[in-house]
């Protein structure tokens, strides 16, 4: 889609949830709105099966159907739409000019909601099983592996919690890492080891993941004698990183070490009428609901700069 | 309903949006949850009628269903709940004992999400036509009134604000104040002098709120004449104040001015293993979609403080 001009009140970048739902607030508020997205609304929630935590759906709802409402929902109080990737964000007096593929953006606020990409494995399998045994996300998907045997890929704190959390729910959790020792922090590394259902496999890659409708193995080898071996598991769930989309931003928000751009709790960034909101944050959760509700801050809050 | 135990791993005190969205998260993640309720769940929420801008529901979703089906999720995931009221939250060495009118209970983190009660004008008619002409929030209910004249009683900046906000939809909104000049910040004030669509009645408050089904009209008094009249109006917005129900928590946690909780993006207060989501946090939107939000960060962060 194109945008029907140049200059807006509010431009969100970013069309997952927290864009989406920024998008609602703003356009609901008579504020000329565009969202600008790269590929098609819903952002990662869309590979989501069922979501089971998002408030309002006891019997829970698929990812791209929450996702499909949430954009039918926005573009009824007039949310507009580019199909446009975003290269750099520059300040000029007190308007913010969005560069796109499309060409520049000009907005008195902007909401940066890209997201974060996930780190995947690259390995063969790993596309066509996401969803329907390869998960990125404990929280998420953990208790649908209930009594089942997963494995963990990784080392760093993100990869303990997650075997911890998966604790809560599967038979057996595998931890399989490519060094010989855990980057994640001591406490986390002590309650891994006194976990009675979590064993490790040590300098250990996964070479391709393997099944029928749903993941059954994972083809195995040891990086340091070449030994390949299969392991059977009814989930894997990568945590080898989280890598915010925030290239074009450095040196105009302050960011953290991972990248993720840092906020307080209105959703403000280090630049006066820059909001950021969902997981591409400093702290996020990287939930649907809480990204949801960041976006209605910061619309509620780039409202009132707006207004002065 | 009663507590099935005297010691949980998370208490969550109040049944709103917030509280919900904090149980579908801590039971979920299978951490014993309690969460106390003085009344029913669902919070204000249950006396909004169409709510709009909850995403998810393109056609929108009344407050009571939306309420009803958040319950019903974190029932399905084994939260529990108490009907009682909280009196006062003490700390224990590293638990948190909390009081209540059913007893004490203990736990290694509470949430706290006993939301704002919006102060009332307690004239005849509130009551009666609250959700059919009477309001209290117009980024949840402004767009209803469509080419309509509406009131807003009240002077502070949160009042200015009401209105300047249903500029963008009413017909003619109409500020109805008991003092001779607002409380409202110089540059709120210079808006809403400038704008066409807003009138002043000084030294006037409100008698009774009349109608048949909706509102129809507001019996008034000028203060200072005695004078009595009448304004037609399709709605009444009442923007005189919000009282944060944390009486008990004068000198446990961090308060703003107005008696709210202050929190950073965590949902973290000033104690460690005390967390606040929803209306009664300092800065919040007063939002169904952000309670919720704030709801999900706070069970994430509170289970990752009970995991040390």
């Amino acid at each position: 889609m194109l945008a029907s001009k140049r200059e807006y009140d509010v431009v969100i970048v970013g069309g997952g949830p927290a864009g989406l739902a920024a998008g609602i607030y703003t356009a609901r508020a008579r504020l000329s709105s565009l969202l600008i997205e790269k590929m098609m609304a819903g952002g990662w929630i869309v590979n989501a099966g069922l979501v089971e935590n998002y408030p309002g759906f006891p019997q829970g709802i698929t990812g791209s159907e929450l996702a499909q409402s949430m954009e039918q929902q926005a573009a009824k109080f007039g949310l507009e739409m580019l199909t446009a990737g975003v290269t750099g964000l520059e300040l000029k007096g007190k308007r913010k000019v969005v560069k796109t593929t499309e060409g520049d953006i000009t907005a008195k606020a902007v909401i940066i909601a890209g997201g974060s990409d996930r780190v995947k494995l690259g390995v063969p399998g790993e596309e066509g099983f996401t969803g329907r045994g390869v998960a990125y996300c404990a929280i998420c998907d953990g208790a649908f592996y209930r009594d089942l045997p997963v494995a963990v890929i990784g080392g760093s704190n993100v990869a303990i919690n997650e075997a911890l959390e998966l604790c809560k729910f599967a038979s057996k959790v595998t931890v399989i890492h490519r060094r010989q020792e855990l980057r994640a922090t001591k406490i986390l590394q002590e309650r891994a080891f006194a976990e009675p259902k979590i064993e490790f496999l040590w300098n250990t890659v996964v070479e391709a993941i393997e099944g029928e409708e749903v993941v059954k193995s994972l083809r195995l080898r040891n990086v340091l004698t070449g030994e390949k071996s299969v392991l059977k598991i009814s989930g894997i769930f990568v945590a080898v990183g989280f890598k915010p989309g925030t290239d074009y931003l450095k040196g105009v928000l302050s960011l953290d070490a991972n990248g993720a751009i840092i906020t307080n709790e209105k959703m403000e960034t280090s630049v006066p009428g820059i909001f950021a909101a969902g997981d591409i944050r400093s702290n996020s959760i990287r939930q649907t609901i809480a990204a949801a509700g960041d976006g209605a801050v910061a619309a509620i809050y780039a409202g009132r700069f707006i207004a002065g």
